[in-house]
Order: C-alpha cells, then sequence, then structure tokens
C-alpha cells in the first residue's frame, strides 16, 4: 500500500520528489508522512512556508484518494480551498499526520452523498510536527466531483 | 532590483529552483512572477495546490522583503497564517501579481508601527492567474518581529 501510493504521488505530482516527501505509514483512514528539511528551507534555516504547505496537501491527498480508491469511488479528488497556521518553525525534517473520523458527521454524509453518485466536500486537518511539537495545521476543504456521464 | 532579489530567493529559499520560479518585474510594492508548469502538475496535468501555493508565497515574501529593505527597516519577517482558494486549474505557465496597497489604513498602521521599532502584522494578497483567469487567491498575514535589544 505504501509503496503504491509513493510511487504514484512521485510520478503524478514530480515536485513530491523535489521536496524529499516520504510516505512512512498508509492506510485507509491513516497517513504519516515525513519531509526533508535541507530542500525546504527559508532564509532563516527553518521550513520554507510554501514548503510545509506542499507536503501537507500531498499527505492530505494521498489519504483521501487511498480512501477513496479503497471505498472503489472513481471521483475527480481536487482541493478548492485550504488555511495554514504556522505556530513554530521547523528546524529538522518534518511529519505531516492526518487521519480521517469515520464517527464524524461530515463523514457520514460524504459516503451518503458518494453512494448516490453525488459530488460532495469534505474537510481534512493534516498537522505539521518536528517530534512532539506542532508545527503548523493545515485545513483543506477537498471536494470529490461527480462523474459526468454522456447521455446518449 | 530584479536579478538581486532572484539570486536571494534561489539562495535562500532552494526550492524556488526546482518549481521554476522566475521574477518578471519588482519595485518596492509591485511585483510579477512566473512559474513554470512542468515541474508542478498534478494527476490531472495540471497545477498542483501545493506548488501554486508555494510560487504565490515566496512572491509575496520577496515583495515585503523589498519592500521592507527599501525602507531599511531590519525586521525578521515570516509568515504566521495563510489562505488560498482555487478557483481555476492552472494549465500553463502561471503569473502570481501583488502590490502594496499604500493608501490603505492597514499600511498606515504597518509603518507607525515598524517606525517606533515595533513588531507589526499585515496581510498581503497574491493573484495566480494563467492569461488573464484569475486561478486562485492567495492571502497571507505576514509578521515583521521586533528586533530584540539586549539591554546593559
Amino acid at each position: 500500500m505504501k509503496n503504491k501510493y509513493q510511487t504514484l504521488v512521485n510520478q503524478t505530482i514530480p515536485i513530491s520528489k523535489a521536496i524529499g516527501w516520504h510516505l512512512q505509514s498508509l492506510d485507509a483512514t491513516n497517513i504519516i508522512s515525513r519531509t526533508e528539511l535541507k530542500p525546504n528551507i527559508n532564509i532563516h534555516g527553518t521550513g520554507f512556508a510554501g514548503s510545509l504547505f506542499a507536503a501537507a496537501m500531498a499527505t492530505g491527498w494521498t489519504l483521501l484518494k487511498c480512501w477513496s480508491d479503497h471505498q472503489h469511488y472513481s471521483n475527480e479528488l481536487v482541493a478548492a480551498e485550504a488555511s495554514i497556521k504556522y505556530v513554530a518553525p521547523v528546524t529538522e525534517d518534518f511529519i505531516c499526520e492526518a487521519f480521517i473520523d469515520i464517527n464524524n458527521e461530515l463523514y457520514t454524509q460524504l459516503l451518503e452523498r458518494l453512494k448516490i453518485g453525488k459530488g460532495a466536500s469534505y474537510l481534512q486537518r493534516v498537522d505539521i510536527k518536528c517530534g512532539s511539537t506542532c508545527c503548523a495545521i493545515l485545513e483543506i476543504r477537498f471536494v470529490f466531483k461527480s462523474i459526468k456521464r454522456i447521455e446518449d
């Protein structure tokens, strides 16, 4: 599972290689990635805000893509909007962690819409950490686009 | 001016080279950059959400760094939070455009605080465009940190 999605991301989102983004663990509802600091520094020698966002976005997208594949949905998955708070500087290789809370009402709504072939949106949180320190929090509103059929 | 800041960004934010970020024009209150699509594609062959954010963040940071240098302030400049809306897919090399509105009250407040050696925050908008189409809008809250002096 991990190797399949590492390859998928590296092949389809090539900047994931340049930022040194590596999957550490992945299942249908949990993901952890590790990203190298060195290619992602800023003028202060800490993590560049843009790189932290890109690594966390790749992490959130991979989790929802894996979940969606697992559920056998073929909707196109895109980010509609996102917001990030930078809490502490990133001073070493960093972790991006996310999970899908299947007990949440938003998850139930997502499932219900996808089951009847509708598009749906879902808010996914990704935490960016150095060791036990939370350095940034990203929230992404993803959209699962409904598959348009050409009527005869 | 343009070459000086292109070199500064490439040397201090190395990922700017990997994403193909190029300054097109820069003065103390206006900036335009162009970023290559090819290294920044996603699974759909359009611009990866994380790369668009990174290119626009580099653009916003460069504008405020240039403005700050021009005003002879030496405060450390960092991003505190940011939000982005993705409006249309990026299908070609893309432009990031931003300007500082010197007639805005927020600008006046920023100047007043920096003049007396205080820290200050400033909200900077960056538009991401393909030709005349606005593809995404990023808003970044930057913080100019006050310079701490060690008292004798």
